[in-house]
């Protein structure tokens, strides 16, 4: 393996996947395959206590402890207030300071200075950098150069590029193992370490192309032995065809459609996605018959009992508004969700994790 | 009283004020009448102790414990740097984190989300939701719509359309408190349950009819018995009708006039405002003679000794500079005291009052 | 002295940095004059202290309870993310909350509020006032009329016109001390009350007429008897006549040269600056011959083993990428050490210097 590689990024998968975790167990995250079962089963686990510790006031005290003695940037140059907030919690939770740079007019790079001298620069204020990009691999670079400088801190992927967004993938999966199969009104009791995708069929419907979340989550999925995935979209906004092989390769079952109404049915879970037509460049969406994309409560009827609605969000009228109210739908659990398992992640990567488990044992297990 | 109502906006205000409180003596803080003559009492001693108690190190320390486990959202699409400002201090007294989304260009808005949405999301980030907004009734919506959730939070009203602005009201009735008959350069020790209005005439002057801060400041003044009020705008900027028929009905004594100069004297506090031109469509200000809604170092000899000079900012030219030596000058003075009154409310929707007023007498009260 | 001078930074400077100073040893912090070497060298120590307790967790945390009782406003009307965040870190570091204005559409301005109005109403909300401003002399003189009020707060000078940036000359002497005469790949073990000037070549070198930290720092170093300062930049940008005489005056040797190749090889430390073409009114800076002010990687030969290699960032073209790996670059260390020094002058404004002090004897002294 050649750690001194001009750039990384070029290395297959596998490689840079090992060049990230720099001998830790999680230091830089950048792409959805850095997570294994393992892995996961830990960090929905630590999501899980995190939530439980902060429900009464000497917990959530407690948790703020943890952190106060590093501070996080928020690189967030591609708009975004969902995830912003979700990681500003996340870190307000374990009381680490944080700042953040949102608009890069406000920012030296219009007295010509590149963005690497800015991250560089960054580093030199903050112990961890959250970064949100519109440039494709631009996380990942960013990572391999912070790793080679002497003052080394780790970088999150907050969603780069229309590649990946593995933290959003995460919460994905946190929400599944909270749901699938669970009881509708009582709070579940999931095992994370065992494969509830086993023989379900997970549909994601919309625009498939675009949707980098999507994408993260179908990586995650491919651990779990079993699970059958379902991509309804338009033709021109199918999945990519390297995600249909890496699925390939893995013996998961899998199909494509063009209806929803025609599949619903046969759901277990439903990850709903919003046509992204601010990429359009030529009104492409225009001839999209958006009735095949869209979940209502006509067809509620033919639901399975224990349906998963999800939607990364935020939702235009791909999912109507009379299902909010249905227990079936977890889009709005997602978004909490999301800001446990950041503060999971987060944790994990300055190894505060073995202390909240400690706590959590000493106070909340029987 | 129809608590399912579709839009309870649309009750008759003594049925809102009831839905607003969700049998906690304060939750939603939307609307001025939900303040009775006990609560503003209750909540201005409880600002005057946390001032005090925050004077010294070890008490500033203490009021940072009461709400670390909790997290606000400001959401100000309004532009306010004061008022936004006065909150975060506020917050920060407390010990409570919190974040902001000040500018909807940076949000999921260009995404095609609804306004509802992006509150139902913020609301499972945050424990509180303290709202700007220039829509009419946009905030007591957002309250009831959060009432109806499973994870209900509370929501402060910072400024709704020309409507209402509660906090706004309670500061000054504060800084009222404070100054009304008390002496002019020692420390003030106003009697909160007393009723230091009677007979004393509170003259409004400048754009009433777009100041959202005289009408909800005019709805607490009708508890005081033998107060006066006294009215003075341009014809055309008089205040509206509504307030005009309240005060009425509360057989409080009141009058209107357009020229200041004309009545400066028999004044016991004035209270200035900005003629609001940032909201005319058709230059409808040009034709207004500002000298008669001036309040100039030349009238000085015409005051009453303890002229409570108020504005809530920002002030053009409707307050000679020179009057700010004066220390019958309360505009710098209302500022800090909003921030003590925001943090009275904030302290009393979350419960932590009772903790305030014990370390007070334990420490402070002789 | 005339405390009650209308305007006092028409004053002598002699005269100004005593208004400034309010009988505290370090207040108002708006000019690198106030600082003379027994200051330098206590600020530099306690920067190296901060530095040292902040490296263990409890250390950490015992300097984040040193001002949690305090909060303060960064006034950053001109953009600026290094300042800013370098400011905010220091904050952090001991644990002051702070606030943000920086964007003057989202305040009152708009509303036609003098900026006078707008710092008198933030010194109510704020206990300290961190100001970058494009206004010659704007931070002085609301220093003064800060100090003029009834409730009067401190304000730091974070960058103000073309005139001063007292903080980065603070940092900038800071990484000298650190650097000068220091081994290269060891921890630095430097004597802040020596002068390690002595017989030194200090190069300035690339836009010395509109780059204030040059200015700045020029200021400091006149207090080290046996400085040679060295000014490399086209004729039309050179350092002002201001600054040539007040050197002239402390008998300090200094030379001006128009291309840095020339002059490489005698230089003990070079500090590199951008050419600043921003304030171009007609493109001046078209004719340059750029080649004249930059460092590059085939240089290195001529430079003297333990040269110290400075730049403010951000940088463009002045400093080739490939030097950026060789251990006498320092521009990156200048970045952190920012952040310590900052803290250390905070610290010394509220007096819990005294505090570290005892804090570092305890635990890490021998």
């Amino acid at each position: 393996m050649n750690a001194n590689a001009e750039d990384p990024t070029e290395l297959p998968t596998a490689h840079r996947v090992v060049l990230l975790s720099r001998d830790d167990r999680l230091f830089h995250v950048i792409l959805a395959q850095q997570f294994d079962r393992e892995l996961i089963a830990d960090l929905c686990r630590l999501a899980e206590m995190l939530r439980g510790i902060a429900e009464a006031r000497p917990g959530a005290q407690f948790l703020r402890t943890l952190l106060g003695h590093k501070r996080a940037m928020l690189y967030f140059i591609q708009p975004s207030t969902r995830t912003f907030l979700s990681f500003a919690a996340a870190c307000q939770i374990l009381g680490m300071p944080y700042n953040e740079v949102r608009d890069p007019r406000t920012s030296s790079e219009h007295k010509g200075e590149t963005e690497d001298d800015t991250i560089r620069v960054l580093s030199q204020y903050f112990d961890l950098i959250i970064m949100r990009h519109p440039g494709e691999g631009f996380a990942e670079s960013m990572a391999h150069m912070l790793s080679r400088m002497r003052r080394t801190i780790p970088l999150i992927n907050g969603g780069s590029g229309k590649d990946q967004h593995p933290t959003q993938a995460m919460l994905d999966i946190y929400t599944l193992f909270r749901s699938l199969g669970q009881p509708l009104n009582e709070r579940p009791k999931p095992d994370f370490s065992g494969n509830p995708f086993e023989g379900r069929t997970i549909a994601f419907v919309g625009d498939l192309k675009r949707g980098r979340t999507v994408r993260s989550l179908a990586y995650l999925l491919c651990r779990y032995p079993g699970v059958r995935m379902l991509f309804v979209s338009p033709p021109e906004l199918q999945i990519g065809e390297d995600i249909i092989e890496h699925i390939g390769q893995q013996n998961v079952e899998y199909d494509t459609h063009d209806d929803l109404r025609a599949v619903i049915g046969r759901c277990d879970a439903v990850y709903m996605t919003r046509l992204q037509d601010e990429w359009d460049t030529s009104g492409e969406s225009k001839s999209i018959d958006y009735d095949r994309y869209r979940l209502t409560q006509e067809m509620a009827e033919s639901f399975k009992p224990g349906l998963v609605i999800m939607h990364p969000l935020p939702r235009r009228q791909e999912i109507d508004k009379r299902l909010d109210a249905d227990p079936r739908a977890h889009y709005w659990d997602q978004v909490r969700n999301g800001m446990w398992m950041r503060a999971a992640i987060i944790a994990t990567i300055f190894h505060v994790d073995a202390r909240i488990i400690d706590h959590y044992h000493s106070y909340y297990a029987r």
